[in-house]
């Protein structure tokens, strides 16, 4: 039987006049877009033309919230409570809605940004408070996790359906966190071995980690980086070499998700 | 037969740890508020906070989306394309959208603020820009719009359920526009004098303008502006006086609108 | 012999349309004025607004840099680098010092604001880089310091003439440091209280911290912080209080420092 | 007797996260650099990494203000008064200045940007506000003024060295304006043909506007446009044209001004 995943990559990361990554390249490969709310970047301008874009190539739209921190692109981390953390997440989610809406279609997925993903992949407050969110304004949407973190277990608590995801372009840690962006070597470019990574993860269900250890680690989907220069050729290569070897690259509205 | 009006006040105009007026007084006398999105005030805490005391006085509620331009608190005329306007009136409708469902309630009508609702009530093209965005978001929301302008007639052409509102606090031209508030004297805060204007208003259909001429004018919804300090006092002056002159007042969403 | 003191308040700390506190009033009272730069609060005409009454009110005049965090006031603490610590206060100071020039006059103190003060008192990395930036700026310039904190030895390796502060309206821990405004009852308002506590610092260099003990400190400067309702009648009171005592309340520039 | 000219470039246009044009491959083809202050653009970290670079390429450095406007890159016109004009030049300006020095250097010259330098260019209110601010904060800096306009005379007016400055990838209209940014061809990309204009501009004083006709105009800088793809290799052929024609490429601070 033939396997399914889904290829993302974080869209519309820039602000008014300044320009983020090849959005309209990207969303001829990738299946799914993350799309950034006005917070860490992205704009009501921004948000509009991609969404436009996306309808036109059949790609699914997701919400990508991150911390109100635009100096620092939500890569920041800052002490927020759950319940501040709900509601900046229930305002992003809801901005892209009303975009969305004003361009004929929905808004399926959510994807925590930066800071506020990783502090969510810890802290299962902050993951059961985005969760809360999502459930809150519609509970049919997507809650896309990071594999194996509290954010998979808070969707779950929820009733909510996941997609676990993993990135192609990162390296990981022997605990399964991401190798942290400070550290040299932390993101890849090769596409080649991004590519090899990939297959590997989504066929055998296992990632090499940094320091040389096997991984298990069961993933929906799998996240481009839309900000980095090689983006564009990463993500053509990992999509020609996953249905090289037999899957199907799907939008995550099509995923069979738990 | 019983007339009836709404009373709505501008709320959540903080920011962060900023404060604007008293809310919490306002939403005890008030019918509807009309919330700002996080654009020229207003923040998703702001907001969740607003939404809360809402539901629970029976208070409906409303976007009052603004330019983005903060520190001009939105009052700044800035020519910005009519898309742009679209886009912007969405994004900020959907974000109250998000806090409101993730308080269990919903938006029901939408109010412009400041430089946008007085570029809106001359300029077709912004009125229309709002209305678009109104209709493909939730064609069941109240166009809030100046009574007698540009943007009521853009509601009607939309087939949108409008809101003729009226200024209690304001004062007006010979040709019904509001007066600047650069011009000394065009904000009223005798609460008396406020009130004896607003019931002329509702039940002889018709203002005295600064020149002393006097226009006709139909409202279903009285203003009071919530950042004035004399607000409170106004409101409640407003209120005991149109209900003393058998006039019920009552959340936009019971009233019936053309 | 007289002994001096000064009083100072932080100022400007509005934003465009948004006020806080009673600047006029406190600085009829207050010797001394740190002024929000741009980045937790204050603005360009804020700024401009302050120092002119500060000239003509015989004020003098500090610069009050904190974290780019509007809408958290600078009171989140922020993970930056000393080298971000140091342009971050470098820009601001020279800011305020372009307000200043244009109003005719010059900033004399620097003193950091909230989340980055705090940090700054821990932290010598921090302390250091809000003293290069007062250095190389103006070495003339008096770094006001929390007393006993980093932010004090940092200014003394540096050669910096330091102030040390204290401040009135706020309880202290065993360990010298602020308690936190999270935790109730950390915010003094009772003119009375606090004005006993301040001449009993001024005159015996001493505090009671919150759990009874008795702390030594030497303070050459008083805080007031403006952005309490209860500002103004605490700070009229502990300027009576002082002079009541002998003590003579003057502007940080005529203070005999180390 | 050989003729001096300047090159100057507007830098560090991009803001956190978001870079904007090739600055480093700019600075060792210009001589003078004009670095965004945080309000359209720019903040403190790049502010500090261009001043830097300036200062080892013998580079000379101005503060390039602009409205208050981030998403609009300040290129909108907003409608401040002429003194919110001067306190938000002397802002930027200050601010610059702290960076400057922190690093070690002097701001010598100011260019307004954007809208707020087409308005000064027609506005003689707006021209001597930041004249004003420049006058108050270093009568010695230079001001920088489109050739021609309300701010040259401004300058001269309030007894300024004034720069004035040629565009030379931009068309001109009949009356000496630039053409507007909407209109197709408004930006020149060719780098021979920027290149000849530019050696016509400084040799022979006149430019020829976008109808054919010919404009007397006389400059001492002209600017290359760091924001656009081609600037690298525009400045590249300008500046090996006027040299190849005999004419000496220098700083600001050494050309013999007015």
């Amino acid at each position: 039987m033939a396997r399914d995943v889904n290829l993302n990559a974080d869209m519309g990361e820039g602000y008014g006049a300044f320009a983020v990554g090849d959005d309209a390249a990207l969303l001829k490969i990738v299946r799914s877009a993350s799309i950034a709310c006005g917070f860490h970047a992205g704009d009501f301008m921004t948000m509009r033309d991609i969404v436009g874009r996306a309808v036109r190539g059949g790609v699914s739209i997701g919400a990508h919230p991150g911390f109100n921190d635009l100096w620092g692109f939500g890569r920041r981390r800052i002490d927020m409570s759950p319940s501040e953390v709900e509601s900046l997440t229930a305002y992003q989610i809801g901005a892209l809605q009303g975009i969305a809406a004003n361009a004929g279609t929905k808004v399926t997925h959510v994807k925590p940004h930066g800071a506020l993903s990783n502090m969510a992949a810890e802290r299962e407050d902050y993951a059961l408070a985005i969760g809360r969110a999502i459930k809150t304004i519609d509970r049919d949407m997507i809650y896309v996790a990071q594999a194996g973190t509290k954010m998979q277990t808070a969707a779950e608590t929820l009733g909510l359906t996941v997609a676990r995801e993993g990135f192609c372009d990162r390296t990981y840690e022997d605990d399964g966190a991401l190798t942290s962006r400070k550290i040299a070597g932390s993101v890849l470019q090769d596409p080649e071995e991004v590519t090899r990574r990939v297959v590997d993860m989504v066929l055998n269900e296992r990632i090499v980690a940094r320091s040389g250890k096997s991984l298990s680690i069961r993933v929906d989907t799998i996240c481009v980086h839309g900000d980095e220069p090689s983006a564009v050729a990463v993500a053509r290569s990992v999509r020609a070499g996953l249905e090289a070897a037999g899957i199907r690259v799907v939008p995550l509205t099509e995923m069979a998700l738990g």
